[in-house]
């Protein structure tokens, strides 16, 4: 058996595919957002919706609500397409400022307190 | 004063100049890391050598070497250029198998513990 690697870049985990538990795909990670003091991943921001990669949104999930899993090189996140229509979003190029309470707001959001 | 988000984009990362205490810039950060269990970044890759683009080496950083100063725009570490010349590396498109023992290197070239 090959040895795992522990960690992975994160230029192979931009562009990998999401899907739900269902197996629908729901969209790509376009980037990720990372605690500036600790190094912590705290959000995948999933690339979602839009045609031809026009008019794309940004959904930022909490990082520990992906699972990768092999047999579908992919994340699997436990979120169907339904939940993802209210969820935090922004346009491409419209980053917001992630402060403490966008951050909140994305956690509330999906139940989590991380 | 504008509030200051805790997060930062993977995309902006990528591409941040690295300098050293004496105002040597030492190359700029190619990729990130990160622990795929935790999530947390483990090193960032510093870019650096070769000629137009060509030959690069990459150098990974545990990631708490690297300290932000916005007088400078980029990430200062407490290397000098002398330092780097021993340290582990790797060519572009040769990334290696981090594993424990990969990264254990690493932090000891480094004298961290992290």
């Amino acid at each position: 058996m090959t040895p795992t690697s522990d960690v992975i870049s994160s230029e192979r985990v931009e562009g990998t595919a999401v899907y739900n538990a269902a197996g629908d795909k729901l969209g790509s990670i376009d980037d990720l957002m990372i605690d500036k003091r600790s190094g912590q991943v705290r959000y995948a921001v999933l690339e979602f919706g839009g045609f031809l990669g026009m008019g794309t949104d940004r959904y930022p999930l909490p990082w520990k609500m992906l699972n990768y899993d092999t047999a579908v090189d992919g994340y699997v996140v436990p979120l169907d397409k339904a939940q993802l229509e209210n969820a935090p979003r922004y346009g491409e190029g419209e980053v917001p400022d992630y402060t403490n309470d966008y951050g909140r707001q994305v956690n509330t959001y999906y139940g989590v307190n991380w």
